[in-house]
């Protein structure tokens, strides 16, 4: 998927939004903003939107000196989310559909949010999300795939969001899953320190995409990342990082996430908000 | 009023949402937007912010070609207020307190939006600006000051709005009143054509600021703009444009406006969505 300059305002809002939580000093934020638009004027829309989120999270890292400026931020995040751990495991096993449930859970987690209504938009992002139909729901080929995949590569995005994914692996339960994190700090993504700290080594063996882009780019990953990739039987890709990335892909890939957008949710034929098994 | 880089992205949105409206073509408007962008990695932001928007409107003007890319816009928006002009007429002679359902109905006009609802838009806002007491309210004040001015300056800010203006005038009728609009195509601001149009020279003699920027720069302001400011013993400004130029200024303006957003609304110390006569 290209990038699209109507979404550039968005884009800045989401570092305006994200960079009031971290410690970058506030001259330095500006800095930065300015950066990012000289950057944003020359770059190449045609490219995928993770390419651009790569080089933008180079530029916040390199001027502000922060080599992960979402650290703290993450941090928060993951506990939050553990925190709440047990109620949602109580709502997927009480469930008919355990394993709807569980994957409906995991794609309300990528909506995520870090504003001071944090746990309210969650709760009622996930009340939403499981009293709704799927907007496009190829849940029952995904489940049916997973049942006969020798090998299963579950790609993450958002520290926080994968204890949710972490809850749909339990309910998975498949003897031979790849979690893939990013390599190293990229806005708030998820990176191995994360996959540890919850836990994630349990369920699924724990690789990086190689890579520290905000969604894949095939052509930077590394060996052993697509290695795993070129095994698996089924691909789970979470979020539109990831899917922005490998829309164009010929695997067999089954993307999990909720139109956050108006442009993302045109482009599926899907209203903003809703949720999709792809 | 100084620019916040916060604002940008806003800013950006806005140039997006109205040129979708206008008849710059397609590849034009990505060119557009990346000089919007290169002009606001640089720019001063100690400057106000119709410093910004006057420059912005330029490089649109030349990378379009396009003298007034938003003619049919503006022309649209006046034919849609005069079209429901009766009914806010009525709303006013029926009403209680006519100079404040005047006011009201003025600065409710503030918020024209140009967005497929634009109607339901504006009533819904006219609707609630009515119910609600002004957020900061110096209309009493304001409307003595009228009653024992010599004269009076109006200055106007969007097409459209200005029926609401046009109206407000009309109830006050006070002899001397001066009418300015922009001297040239700025945005979707009113210019000599709109105030025409709406018939403007019924209930003020119209002139203009002698400056195209979408809100007041003193020091590009002319000679006779100037000479009507000076004389005025009271200065009615309408909208954010005309409040971030006219802030500052020691003169007895009473500013009519919305907070349309979190940074003018935290300037103020009130809440988005809000109206002031300040």
């Amino acid at each position: 998927m290209k990038i699209f300059y109507e979404c550039i305002p968005c884009i800045l809002n989401s570092f305006l939004h994200l960079a009031e939580k971290t410690n970058i000093g506030g001259n330095r934020k500006e800095q930065i903003f300015r950066n990012l638009l000289i950057y944003l004027s020359q770059m190449d829309y045609s490219q995928s939107p993770p390419v651009m989120g790569k080089k933008m999270q180079k530029i916040i890292r390199e001027f502000s000196g922060i080599a992960d400026p979402y650290y703290e931020l993450k941090k928060e995040s993951n506990l939050k989310m553990l925190e709440i751990y047990n109620k949602f495991k109580c709502k997927i096993l009480s469930s008919s559909d355990q394993f709807l449930t569980a994957l409906k859970l995991a794609i309300a987690g990528n909506i995520i949010d870090f504003g001071p209504n944090h746990k309210i938009d969650i709760e009622q992002t996930i009340d939403r999300i499981l009293s709704e139909p799927l907007a496009i729901d190829h849940s029952e080929k995904l489940k049916e795939d997973i049942a006969k995949a020798n090998s299963v590569l579950y790609i993450g995005d958002n520290a926080g969001e994968i204890v949710m994914d972490k809850l749909l692996l339990e309910t998975i339960a498949h003897p031979n899953v790849y979690f893939a994190v990013r390599e190293s700090a990229v806005l708030n993504d998820a990176t191995k320190e994360d996959a540890e700290f919850v836990k994630m080594q349990n369920v699924a063996k724990v690789i990086t995409t190689g890579d520290n882009a905000p969604g894949i780019i095939i052509k930077d990953v590394s060996d052993d990342f697509m290695k795993v990739y070129q095994n698996a039987d089924v691909i789970i890709s979470k979020g539109q990082g990831n899917f922005e990335g490998l829309s164009q892909e010929e695997k067999n890939i089954y993307f999990l996430l909720i139109a956050k957008c108006n442009i993302i949710a045109n482009h599926l034929g899907i209203s903003k908000g809703q949720a999709v098994v792809l």
